[in-house]
C-alpha cells in the first residue's frame, strides 16, 4: 500500500487523501517555510467595504472553475468584485466529478466511456469525503448542501494482505490481543520496572486487560471481538476459529489496515453531501453565477501589467485588475507568461501523481445482504489497494462500489488498459477478497485515470524538495495570485483549495483597499 | 461507568446496550445452556404451509406489542394467523419510543412531561443505534424503512475521567504511543526474546511504530493523532500541547472511553431508521393491522387448557389457540396463570435494570459549529455517563443531545429527581465537559426512567444466576409460549426481541402443522 513507503515525517506528498498518513506536514514548518499567519478568522470582503469608502470593486479573472477557483470567485462576489472565470473543460467543478448514468468521461490517449448507471446511482470520481473539522463542511453548512456520514471505517470490512483475508475486526482483536499479551508478561517479568511505577503497572495491566480482552492468565486466548460466523441471537452464537499464532498474526502484515484511520485526516466519523460531491460545485456555480463562467476557455497567456492583468484564452483577451490563477501548478508552467524566472521555475517543482478509481456498479448489493458491510474501505496489498462500500442508497437495488482508488505505479498500471481491462483486472483483484460474486451482475463500470483529465493531468501534486518555491507561489507575482491545494497543507483535500482561495480572497481585498 | 464493574466473562447483564460490553455471554454456552438448535436461516410461516394441508390457520393472542410481539404477529401473519395484540399502554411500541412534540409522557410515581421539541427533533427514549449484522436491518429492509448512520465513534468526542476533558483522539494517541513505546523498549531489552524470533521482533517493532506514532527512538513525542488547536490549511496548523508523562497518561483512566467500540455489538459503523427509532414500530403496526392491536389491555389473567389458551383482560376475555406471551418478565410474573410454580419461579428470577435518558434541546447545534462534533458519543465516569450528540439534522437549527444514557444507581438517581431536577443535574455535569455553553440555549427537555414506565418497568432485565430458568421459558408452558429480547443472548437489543419472536414462531408454526 502506498502508505507503506512513507517516513513519519515525510515531504509535502499529499497523500493523505488516499488514506492513512496524517502525520506528514512537520517538516515544511520545522524548516521555516509555512506561512507566518495562518488564516485564522476568515472574514469575507463585504459590500459595505467599498461603499463606505465610496469607491468600486475591482475586477478579478479567475483562472481555472475548480473549487478553489469557484471559491475565490464565491467570496469575492460577496462584495460585488467583479469576477470572470475561464475554465477549460466543458464544465466547472474541475477534480470534483460526480459521474451519474448520461455522462460521457473523455480521457487523453484514451477512449471516452459513456457512463451507464443506473438512476439514483453516482461515482465521486474525485474527492470522497469531508474530515469533520475540515473548512468545506462550513461551505455545505452554508450553501444549504445536506450531507451524511461516509462510512470510513467498519470493522466488517475486510483486510486483504500477504493472501490472506480478514474481516477488519478480527485483524484489530488479534493485534491488539498479542500486543497486551506481550506488554503484560514484559510487566510482569519486571522488564518494565525503571520505567512504570507499582502503581502505573497495575494502571497498565488494568488497560491491557480491556484493550488485548486477555484471559485471567494475561494471555490472549482470542475473543468475541474478532466476530462470529453465527451472532449471537437467541443462542450464544458461533464465533470464529480460534486466532493464528503471534508469528502468524504478525506474519500476516495487517497493520497498515488497523492504523489507517488514526490520522487526524482520516478519523471517524467522515462525511459526504447528500446526493454526490459534486453537490459544492453546483451550488458555488449558482452563487457566483453561471453567467460568470466561461467554459471551454482555455489560457494561453498572461500578462501582469502596471495597471491591471491581461490573460489571453481561446474566446479572446481578458484585461482585469488582478488575476487568480487556480489551475494545477504543472499546467500553469506551460502557458506564456511574465511573471519572471523564479515563479517559472517553481510552477515546475511539484510533480504530479497519478490517481485512478473505479466505479463498479452492481445489479444487487451483496455486500450489505451476504458480507453485511454498509459502507467503509477494504484495504488490501493488491493494486487495487482499496475497496469502498457506497455510505448511501443503503437497502436499495443496486449499488456502486469503488473497486480501486489506487496512486503511482498502481495508478498508471491500470491508466494503460482499456476501460474494459481496467474493469476486468479490477473483477479479479477484488475477487480474492469477495469470491466469484465479485464479478457476478456487474451491470456497470466507468473509471478514471486523473493524469489522463484534460486540463488537470494528474489527482493532485507532490512537492519533491521542500525549498522556497511552495511560499514563493503564495504571494502574488505582480498582480497573479496562486491558489489551489497544492499550495497547502491539505494537498489532494477539497478543504486546501478551499483554504487557499480565503487566504488569497483575504489578501487580495487588503490590497485592494490599500490601494489609491 | 457501568461496565467497569463487569468481569470478562459475566453473566447476562444485558448491558452491552449501554456501551462497551461485547463479551459477557459465553458463561450461558460454557454451562450448556444455550439453546441446541440456533435460528440459523428463519422461514417465516407462508399461506400454503396451510392450504395446501386443507386445514385453516390457528388463533393466537399475542401479550404485548412491543417489538417482540409485533414482531410475532407480523411473521404470523404472513401465513394466515388470526393474531390479537393485547397491549396495557396507550400505544405499540413499547420501550421502542420516540418522543416528538406535542407528545405526553406519563411516569409511575412522578409528574407527565409535555413533550415541546420543535419541528424535525426528535428523541430515541429507548433503542438508538442497530448493528449492522443484527436481524433489525433486515426488517428495516424488508419493511422499507429508510437507515442512516449512527456515529457511535467520533474522535472529536470527549472523554472525561477524574475531572479532565479530552478529545477523544488525544486520549487514544496518548494511550497507544505509551503502550508502543513501552513494548518496544521490552522488545529492545531482550525481554521477550523466549517469546518472540528475531524476524517477527522486526515485524512487531514495524506495527508498533505505526500504531502509537513512535520516533526515531521508538519513544512516543506526542503526535498529530492528538489533533490541533488550529488544524493544518495553508499553514501545518498548531498541534495541541504535548502529551503528558506515561504516569498522567495511565491515570487518567480513559482506558474504558477508548475500548468502548471493541465488542462486536458496538464496532463502528452502527445504524438508525431515518426519522426516529419508532419508523420500526409504525411500520410493523401497518403491515400487522392497527385493528389486530388493543390498546389500554391489561392482562389480568392466563390459562392454558388442553384445547386452547384463555386471556383475561381488562376488556374482557379471549380465547385462542395459542398464546405468545411477550411482556417483560417481571410483569409476567404477576399476572395470574396456571403454568406452574417453576414458570412462576422462572419469571421472577431476571432483576430489571433502572435505566435513564434525557433529551436535551437546544436552539443552535454548538456541538457542531464550535467543537465541531458531528454525532458520536463523549464518555465520562459522572453520573450522566455519556453525552450522544445527534447523528441526524447535521447543521440544522436546533439540535437535541441525549444529556444522559445510565443505569442502576446513577439511573435510579435521576429517576427520583423531578424532570427538571433532572435537566438541572444533568446541565450541571454536562457542564463539565462543554463549560457553560451548556446550560445556555436549552429550548426544552425530556427525561425517561424505564423502571417508572407503566407496564414496561425497567430499561430491561438482568438474569442474576445463570440457572435453568433461562432455557425453561425457552419452551413453551402448555399452549403458552414466551418472548423478548430478555430469553435471548441479546438482551436490551430490539434485534433480541425479533430473533425471540422468530424462534417462538418457527416452534409454534411447527406444531401446528404437526398437530391433528
Amino acid at each position: 500500500m502506498e502508505g507503506a513507503a512513507l517516513t513519519r515525517r515525510g515531504l509535502l506528498v499529499g497523500i493523505g487523501a488516499v488514506g492513512g498518513a496524517g502525520a506528514m506536514y512537520a517538516a515544511m514548518g520545522a524548516l521555516g517555510l509555512a506561512p507566518s499567519e495562518q488564516d485564522k478568522a476568515f472574514t469575507p470582503p463585504r459590500p459595505g467595504d467599498f461603499t463606505l469608502r465610496g469607491r468600486a470593486a475591482a475586477s478579478v479573472v479567475i483562472l481555472g472553475a475548480g473549487v478553489a477557483g469557484l471559491t475565490a470567485a464565491y467570496e469575492l462576489g460577496k462584495a460585488g468584485y467583479d469576477c470572470t472565470v475561464l475554465e477549460a473543460r466543458a464544465e466547472a467543478g474541475g477534480r470534483n466529478l460526480t459521474l451519474r448514468g448520461g455522462d460521457r468521461l473523455t480521457e487523453l490517449r484514451g477512449p471516452a466511456q459513456e457512463v451507464r448507471f443506473g438512476e439514483g446511482v453516482y461515482f465521486n470520481a474525485g474527492p470522497g469525503r469531508i474530515a469533520p473539522w475540515m473548512v468545506t463542511l462550513d461551505y455545505c453548512r452554508e450553501l444549504g448542501i445536506p450531507i451524511e456520514t461516509f462510512v470510513n471505517r467498519n470493522a466488517a470490512a475486510y483486510v486483504h494482505t500477504n493472501g490472506q483475508t480478514l474481516r477488519a475486526r478480527t485483524a484489530q482483536a488479534d493485534m491488539y490481543g498479542y500486543v497486551a499479551e506481550l506488554l503484560a508478561k514484559a510487566t510482569d517479568l519486571g522488564a518494565l520496572d525503571k520505567m512504570i511505577t507499582k502503581d502505573d503497572r497495575e494502571r497498565l495491566l488494568d488497560f491491557l486487560r480491556r484493550f488485548g480482552d486477555l484471559g485471567p492468565k494475561l494471555e490472549y486466548e482470542g475473543s468475541e471481538r474478532r466476530g462470529f460466523t453465527e451472532f449471537p441471537a437467541i443462542g450464544a452464537g458461533t464465533p470464529i476459529t480460534a486466532p493464528g499464532s503471534l508469528h502468524q498474526v504478525l506474519a500476516a502484515g495487517t497493520g497498515h489496515a488497523i492504523t489507517n484511520d488514526f490520522g487526524y485526516d482520516q478519523a471517524t466519523p467522515m462525511f459526504q453531501p447528500v446526493g454526490g460531491m459534486d453537490a459544492i460545485v453546483t451550488k458555488l456555480v449558482e452563487a457566483v453565477g453561471a453567467d460568470r463562467i466561461r467554459t471551454g476557455a482555455r489560457v494561453t497567456k498572461i500578462t501582469t501589467l502596471a495597471d491591471g492583468v491581461e490573460v489571453t484564452y481561446t474566446g479572446g483577451t481578458l484585461k482585469a485588475d488582478y488575476c487568480i490563477a487556480a489551475l494545477p501548478p504543472h499546467l500553469l508552467a506551460r502557458i506564456p507568461h511574465n511573471l519572471g524566472a523564479e515563479v517559472a521555475a517553481a510552477l515546475r517543482t511539484p510533480v504530479p501523481v497519478p490517481a485512478g478509481k473505479i466505479g463498479l456498479e452492481y445489479g444487487t448489493r451483496w455486500w450489505e445482504l451476504e458480507d453485511r458491510i454498509y459502507g467503509g474501505v477494504t484495504e488490501t496489498d493488491l493494486d487495487i489497494t482499496h475497496i469502498w462500500y457506497p455510505s448511501y442508497g443503503y437497502h436499495s437495488e443496486r449499488g456502486l462500489l469503488v473497486g480501486y482508488y489506487n496512486t503511482d505505479e498502481n495508478a498508471e498500471l491500470y491508466a494503460a488498459l482499456t476501460p474494459d481491462d481496467r474493469r476486468r483486472r479490477a473483477l479479479t483483484q477484488g475477487k480474492k477478497i469477495h469470491g466469484e460474486k465479485y464479478r457476478q451482475n456487474v451491470l456497470s463500470s466507468a473509471s478514471i485515470a486523473w493524469e489522463r483529465q484534460e486540463h488537470i493531468e494528474g489527482g493532485w501534486v507532490r512537492w519533491p524538495s521542500v525549498d522556497s518555491s511552495f511560499t514563493l507561489l503564495q504571494r502574488p507575482a505582480g498582480r497573479v495570485y496562486f491558489a489551489g491545494d497544492w499550495l497547502t497543507h491539505l494537498i489532494a483535500w477539497q478543504a486546501g483549495a478551499m483554504e487557499s482561495a480565503r487566504g488569497v480572497v483575504t489578501e487580495l481585498h487588503e490590497r485592494v483597499l490599500r490601494s489609491p
